[in-house]
This record gives C-alpha cells, structure tokens and sequence, in this order.
C-alpha cells in the first residue's frame, strides 16, 4: 500500500556526481543493495544524522570521516543496518570503507559509510566488498533512479525529486533520493536521504542550509524523524555550475533555498507516502499556538494516537479521538471554547463541542479521501507548526510483526 | 483475545455499600448498562480523575460534589461518554443526577456521576433516568459481580479483586471493580476503578492512600493512565468495621495500605491483560536510572514503541528494537557499554550489543510466553520503575478501527 502515484521524476544529472549500484547479496539475492555515490575533488558536503543515543556504527564513521572534510565517496548497503553490533560492528565499518578506498585510490577517510536494514546482525562484510567492483563499474552520472532503488528497503517504490532553476543566467541542478518505510511511528526503519546539487556553496553554510530544510522536512514527519539508529541525510555540493558561488545574504541563496526546501519536503512526504501500512497522507497544521513547541506537541500527539490513526485507517469521522489527544498534548491553561478543528474543508469541533453545522455525511466525505489535513486552531498564540503522517492500518502490524521472519 | 484466566474472585461484601444493575438501553438493549453504588451515611470517599484538558462533563460534577463532601451514590453509565458534549453534556449530567437524588431523597451534590463510551453524541437522559428504579430496586450488597460487568464496554471480560485483612482482631474487607480496554496505548477507552472497603478512615487520609495506589498501579499501565477524557478512579470507606479508625503512622494503617495496593494492582493489571487485541502481558522493568522519571521515561518509550509491541505479538525476539526504543528516550549521556537487557532469565543486551551469550532459540523460548518481563538496566544510578503493558496486534487494529460501526 501507499498513498498516491509516487513516480520517479527526471532526474538532472549534477555535474560532478556519479552513481553506482550493485547486486551484492547482502540478504537477497539479485537485489540492488549496494549504491556508490562518487563526488568530484573539491565538493563540500554536509550532513545530519540521527540523535538516537544507540546510534550505530557506520553513523558514528560516518561523523568522524565528514569532520574530517573532503568526502569523496558516498558508500550505502541495505539489509543489514550495522547497528547494535558494537565493537565488532565499527571494525566491520572500516573494514569496507578501507576495501573501497583501496579500489578507488582515496584516503580511506574520504569515505562515508551508511547502512539500513536489519539491527544486531553482523554486516556482511564479504559480501559488499565483492560487491565493490561492480558498483565502481557501473559508476555514471545518470544512474540516480537507480540509486533510489538501490536504497530501499521495505519501501515499495523509489522516491526521488529533482529541479533545475536559472541563476543569474546559469543553470543550477538539485537532484535527490530518499528511503524510508517504518514511518507510521517513530521507529528504527531507517530513514536516509541523498541530495545533490551543482551550486557553489562553502561547507558552513551548507550544513546551515542542510539543517534548515532537514527541520522543515524529514524532522516533521512523524514525532522527530531522528529516533532511528541509522538515520542520516546528507547534502552535496560540487561547485561545477557556472552559476556564481552562494553568498550568505545574497538573493541567489534565496532562490536556491526556496528550491532547495522543495526538493527537501517531497523527499521527506514521498517516504510518508509510502509509509509501512498507509492508506492515507494527513497533514497536522496547528495554528495559534504560544509557541513553536506547543504547535509541534499537540500535532505530534495527535499524529502518534494510535486512536486517530485507526479511524483514519477506517475512514470514520470520529472528531472525538482528535478531541481528547489535543486534550492531553499536556498545554496548560488550555481553553477548550477558543479551541476549533477542521477536517479540510469540514469544521468539526468549536465551542468544546461538536460543531452545529458538522453532519456524519460531512465528515464522511472528507475521510474518504485519501489526502487530508486535520487543522487544529488553538486560539492561545501567534505560532503554527505543519508535520505529516499516515493512518495505523493492518497492513502496518503485518508488516512489522513478519519484518525478519 | 485476552492474557490469563482473568476469573472474577468471590468479593466480600462491603458493609454500607449496596450496588444496583440495570438494562437500560443506552446504546445496547438488554445489556446491563447501569450501575449506581449505595455508600451508607458518613461513609468518606476519595477520587483521583482524568488530566485530560477536555475532561468530560460527569468528571467536572463528579470532582465538584466531591469536594461539596458527603457522597451518598455513585451513578455509572455506560454506552455514551458523555464527553466533548459541551454545555448541554453538562445540563445532561445534572439531570440525571437530580433525577436520583429525587428517587433516592438525597441532596443532588451527594450524586457523583460517571460516564463510559462513545464520545461526541448527546447522553441519552431519558434511557438513564427511566433506568434508574430497577436500579434501584436492585440494590444488593452482594452484587459487585453484576456492578463488575455492568461498567464493561469492549472489555471481554468483568475485572474485580477482594480481600480481608485482620486488624486487630477484627476483619476488614476491601472490594474493588475496574474496567478498561483500549489500553494498548493511552487513549479514550475510559478506564474506571471503584474499590470500597469497611474500614475507618478520615477523608483526608483516605485521599492520600488513593493518590497512592493509583500511582503505582492505574497510573503505571500504558504512557501515564490519566488520557482519557473520563478515567476516575474512587475509593470509599464506609466505617463499618469494627476495627479500630485507621491513623496516620500506625501499624494497622501499613497493614491495610499492603492489601489496598495489591487490590489496586490487581485491579489494574487485570485490565492491561484485558487490553484491546492482547494476546501478551508485558512487565517494562527499569533499573539503575539517575531518577524515578528518567526511569519511567525509558520504559514509557519502550512500551509504547510500536516496533517492540508488534515484535510482541508476533513472539519475534527481535531485542534491537528494544535497544532502539532505550537510545531514542532522551537520557542525556546515556552510556550503552553499561546497558544490560534482558528478557525474563534471558539476557539479550550487553556491552553495547548482542549478548555473547545470547541464542535465538532462547530468546524465542520466552517470546512464546504469555506474560514476559522485558528488564532494563540502566547502570547509572538507584532509581526504578515498573509499568504494565500489551502487544500491537490486528485484534488492536479492527477493534479500533470498527468501534463507532
């Protein structure tokens, strides 16, 4: 199941990127499981990662080697996530990044490693070092739908996003893939997204940029997008646009921020989209909060009762459920009058009560349909907060009561 | 589906307390839908409520004419929660209060009311109050079974514990009902408990043994037992005992505050075991944290994660989602080499990974049972807490994704 078509777009090429992918048998046989992303000497790249305490071996790596600066190699395998493998699982993390260096002529620590699937296995090793050659074989600037299907897991399709746009009369590429799928609830199906773009930007204020779009985007779907082991997002930039260099302040920046934010939130909805289970793509807006804190509360306990989510699933108007989560998002003071929801179009609660003019055929026509934004006007402040989320359906228990069986 | 036998005991009656059942149509014909609770004169009683912000209107009267003092009938529904109702929710638990207190020649403030069931929807106050003579013809001091059922909505199965304890030379009892269900996670399935005992206690002492009991057993089940729009939880002492009055710092008062907790525990492990869909019964252990709320927050975070319930259900002993759960509960500083999880006898969790020790055949072996205790230590401090919970299974998913069909 997901929600809506979710197809790949065209992907630009971003000078200065190349792909690899390969068939390495890390779990199955005759998957794309191993993805290579080659950058040209001289990119600045930036990255996020997961704030989960247990966080795990190739995301620490991954760390140190981009403190590091002057990355050169992107390295990705599915079907093992490396995590909880403790000492054994850091050795076995250099292991491939030295194997991969070595084929490739860099410094081993111009390598960052990143895995995704099962926890507390240890990574096969063998298997993704005799994988090494074919990815480097098959290294091509045009390989990117490809690479977002290299990456999935139990995701049921690719996702990807790709724009390009006119700076000062030259032309600037961001091209982007993204993986999640256990995204109903914050959880460890990792979530990992890989973007690009042929801008000129230094790596200060690259990472700034990177971490503005990562809170807007991948750290609003579900309660924090950051409680996986291996959660990581990294942003490229390879400089070889002829476009000027991105200047703090600068009206170029703007507009490739604006750009940038787009690629960022379809990324980030398209995993929401094909969350594990989803019937339906809900986006929470709470409006007139007193803080940024306060909207993000009541959307996330809203968005995380497992109550809405069933009757979401069910497709039941049952405002009621929405009603007593907002009630306990633990906001002091709260005035239940000033207080009105809406499903779309649809008012169905106000004055601590349903609404007069709310009809069940109302609210039935608006949970039919597969898009839906449940908005909460709290009537208390100037703040607003938007995160987006899924139902709680069958499909989701079966799915993560089989995942390793 | 439901964990253990969960049979009824044989309860003792509580001299001063009569308890009335009746069918009155509600929502369900010919379903005992109606219990009102008799206390004798000069009985005291303690209540702990809801902190949901939209608190339901019964919970508003019942904690007003608490606090006016002198209870002399509890009056319970079920089938309408009369919840998110408004004013007119309001109006409609006055009535029926005033239509029992005329019935019973009582003043209204001795009424305290009680509601379970569909939120949103109008109470139907004529069903309730033409319920309310076979009530109260009914009144018998041996019906607590009949009362046991009487409060059930989609509980599978009545909940009661009783006990009589000797003080003195002179026995005291203590009987107690509760009702739960959607308890997987913390929600609107109202959870009610009304426990009774002969004993002779002050009001204000009594309230302090409540506030007591019910932190260590309704607020340990699921996040903290308080959100729903309608949880209360009374306790009455009618006096009747020939025990001597029960006072601060004796004895006896130690002796009885034992036997109302194992009630009150009895009580509230009865409903997790009757949680929505359970098909396990899940002790979160957690030890050696810094405080008693770091410690609860380890194990709320690992109770509710749908990761680990669904592992649950599906006897998967997949421990990394465990650890994952643990990592992502904010501890600052967390050191994961100090860690030690295990699974009943079966460590499964050490040095930061998988138990060298550790086998799947083992870990499947406990993961088969019915009642599992998942045990954290944290290593960092004297701190610990025990909290009460279920799986996630498709049971979950159709009970709550049906409950308004």
């Amino acid at each position: 199941m997901a929600v809506g078509k979710g197809e790949l777009p065209n992907f630009h090429v971003i000078d200065g990127v190349r792909l690899g992918v390969a068939k390495s048998g890390i779990k199955y046989q005759d998957r794309k499981d191993l993805v290579v992303f080659e950058l040209i000497e001289g990119s600045t790249c930036a990255g996020v990662f997961t704030k989960n305490a247990f966080c795990a071996a190739p995301v620490v790596l991954s760390k140190k080697n981009l403190a590091a600066g002057a990355p050169r190699y992107l390295l990705i395998n599915t079907g093992n996530a490396n995590a909880g493998t403790g000492a054994q699982g850091m050795k076995d993390a250099l292991e491939c990044c030295q194997a991969l260096s070595e084929l490739a002529g860099v410094d081993s620590h111009a390598i960052l490693p990143f895995s995704t699937g099962v926890i507390g296995e240890k990574l096969p090793v063998t298997a993704i070092i005799d994988g090494l050659p074919a990815a480097l074989t098959a290294l091509d600037e045009s390989a990117w739908a490809d690479a977002a299907e290299g990456i999935m897991t139990t995701d049921t399709r690719p996702k990807g996003a790709s724009k390009v746009i006119d700076i000062e009369g030259h032309q600037v590429s961001i091209s982007g893939i993204s993986k999640g799928a256990g995204m109903i609830m914050p959880n460890m199906a990792t979530m990992l997204g890989f973007v690009a773009t042929d801008a000129n930007i230094d790596q200060v204020l690259l990472q700034e940029l990177l971490t503005e779009c990562a809170n807007l985007s991948f750290n609003r779907i579900t309660i924090d997008g950051d409680t996986s082991t291996n959660d990581s997002c990294m942003l490229i930039a390879t400089g070889k646009s002829e476009a000027p260099k991105l200047e703090r302040g600068s009206a170029a920046l703007e507009q490739f921020t604006v750009a940038l934010k787009a690629i960022f939130m379809e990324l980030a909805q398209a995993i929401v989209r094909d969350g594990e289970g989803a019937t339906k793509f809900v986006s929470v807006v709470v409006e007139g909060a007193q803080s940024q804190q306060e909207a993000l509360d009541v959307a996330y306990t809203v968005a995380h009762s497992p109550l809405v989510k069933t009757a979401l699933f069910a497709c039941d108007p049952n405002w009621g459920r929405i009603l007593a989560a907002v009630g306990r998002a633990g906001l002091a003071e709260l005035d239940l009058d000033a207080i009105v929801i809406d499903l779309d179009e649809v008012c169905i609660v106000r004055d601590g009560g349903r609404d007069p003019d709310y009809t069940e055929e109302r609210g039935q026509e608006v949970m039919n349909r597969e898009e839906i934004t449940i908005r909460i006007q709290l009537g208390r402040g100037d703040s607003a907060e938007t995160i987006w989320t899924t139902d709680l359906s069958h499909e989701y228990v079966t799915i993560n009561a089989e995942y390793r069986t």
